[in-house]
């Protein structure tokens, strides 16, 4: 064992991107109006009051919180899940917090016992920790759309994402049945990341917890929530899953055993972020104005605007390198997220996220407006 | 692909003890007095306003925190671990953020990359999450408290806890350097788990990051600092490491990927916890006096107390199996630990703690003093 062998792990991982884009971040930078950064799709908007007061009045926590949350936390999710995404009945056997998704999603296929000789079907333009949670646990990650495709794979995990990152296309309910047909066919285990829930705009998204998917069992599902967006909660690493109920315990038993607690002033702010749905509304209407801002700036600027139909994305092209448009909106002082970020078959696309303030979606519209296309 | 043998990995896990001590809790809590828990080590004294007032004013907190967390952050685990721990010169490369120390144990095998083939060496008498993280990533826990025995067993990391859950025993300064030669010398990581250092009694707790026992380099070393006992934090999930740059910058690049962030206001809080001593120092007096109460009661009743130089534990036995002494101390109104949850040498020993309030350890240690032997 020297330092190399024991450093493989990390060697497995694919290098972070964003480093990509210094030259372009520069030259955005330089536009006199400044820059616009929608290349990432961090919130900007404030923490929901609700959730902040929850948060403070939790703040003297010098014991251990538990691995499955609160009473509190359980109900809250359970009935957010209830009432907004019409889920078959749930009990708390079906739901489990976690620290934020992309732990979730990059640890799911380890704590499920996953490792060589597991195939995991992952979306072919997407989220890079889909294929990172394959490597983490040694398995292979198949990248497919087309679910036919599961039944000689036979995969051990498959991957949806609906509102998808990065092109916000919206699986419709007979599409999404179609997964969770194939996955049970194969005996697999079907994730489906809701984290974009909230935001449909074109199209109304499903959840797999929905009846008219599933049948009325959770049988090998599992539903991903964030808090992140939803909420304006990314600093807070909230998230949760819910649904087969074995699914669920067993990972909760090695969550437990592997101390991934959320911690207990981030679990009271994250049952106060559930039990309120007038900050979602508010800030869906946030995004909607944006969105209904850029969308016809980038058309006007020569862009097409594919799929989009929910998410925080507008996934655009000029049909050109990716790496092309990058420079034309730099040059606008408009930094976006390459296509290539997401996958071979999406080179010829960008990336534009909702995620910044009015004052600067005003100032990307405008220079887009403006521009020669 | 089934249910089941998706499950593999947790039936890998041992099963949680503590639901044996059903029967003794329920004795205990019928006492006229009123049940003291002794049994876990969970903090029972208020967050220090220092701390909360930081968390509070990081309530606000939409966008995503880095993992290796703030450069606040980093540098206040740098001063504190200069000043206090006399530790070699550190810089940001040095230092890394976890979301509690449980979680670093548990998942430190994994993330360094090991796997089937791979021993590690871990204390006789332990934390069961030594073995939990061994298991996790299907490496083989060899416990041994004996350095010697290295050169043979060839381990690829090894932990050492001092002062030690659950006997308080404190490594000398050659004791420890001893498992820093011993690990150097066959290329194995030292992990130092040190997160009840602020609570040497009867000895000075050392760091392996103090130039006494590394002899100026880091080369292989990482210490394992929590807040939770500290800085009555347990509840925010809140730890870091410090040591060998190398092995640090491999575990970040794994931890980026893995999404495992500390959520904004708990960087903020553990900040301003570290920037502090007053509370860290009230705190060991309020543990003081508990001990100096319990201590001379145990032995008031037949119990003898070994080891517990440090830590917030005594480690008494009746020369008896740990079960009766259990039952004894239930009898009393008094719920600790056996020593069966802590290794097989250990099963003539109980685990008191220290963390009950002071009204709690006065009538506890009233019942011992007054009990017959």
């Amino acid at each position: 064992q020297d330092a190399q062998a024991r450093a493989q792990l990390a060697a497995s991982l694919p290098d972070f991107p964003w480093d990509s884009l210094a030259g372009a971040r520069q030259r955005a930078s330089a536009h006199p109006g400044g820059l616009v950064d929608v290349s990432v799709g961090t919130p900007v908007d404030p923490t929901p009051a609700v959730v902040r007061e929850a948060l403070i009045a939790s703040a003297d926590a010098p014991g251990y919180p538990t691995t499955w949350g609160t009473v509190a936390l359980r109900t809250a999710i359970i009935d957010y899940l209830h009432s907004r995404w019409s889920a078959v009945p749930l009990d708390h056997a079906n739901v489990l917090p976690v620290i934020g998704t992309k732990e979730l999603v990059a640890l799911l296929g380890f704590q499920l016992g996953l490792g060589a000789g597991d195939a995991v079907v992952i979306p072919t333009t997407a989220y890079p920790t889909y294929d990172v949670g394959a490597r983490l646990c040694g398995a292979q990650a198949i990248p497919t759309d087309d679910v036919d495709a599961v039944a000689e794979l036979k995969p051990a995990l498959i991957w949806i994402n609906s509102p998808a990152n990065p092109h916000g296309r919206i699986l419709s309910v007979s599409e999404t049945r179609a997964w969770v047909d194939a996955a049970r066919s194969v005996g697999a285990v079907l994730a489906s990341d809701e984290c974009y829930g909230e935001f449909g705009w074109d199209a109304e998204p499903v959840s797999v917890l929905d009846p008219r998917v599933n049948g009325g069992s959770l049988d090998g599902l599992l539903a991903v929530h964030s808090l992140s967006k939803r909420s304006n909660m990314a600093g807070y690493r909230a998230g949760f899953i819910a649904g087969d109920a074995e699914l669920v315990t067993s990972l909760l038993e090695v969550r437990k055993h592997s101390g991934e607690m959320l911690p207990t002033p981030i679990q009271a702010a994250m049952a106060a972020a559930l039990n309120d749905g007038a900050h979602v509304a508010q800030q869906r209407q946030r995004y909607l104005a944006r969105r209904d801002q850029l969308r016809p700036a980038l058309e006007a600027a020569g862009y097409r605007v594919e799929h989009s139909e929910g998410s925080l994305y507008l996934w655009c092209t000029r049909d050109e390198d990716c790496r092309a448009s990058v420079d034309h909106l730099a040059g606008l002082g408009i930094l976006v997220a390459p296509g290539d970020f997401y996958g071979p078959d999406a080179t010829r696309f960008v990336r534009v996220a909702l995620t910044a303030d009015d004052e600067r979606i005003a100032a990307a519209a405008h220079r887009l407006t403006n521009a020669q296309p």
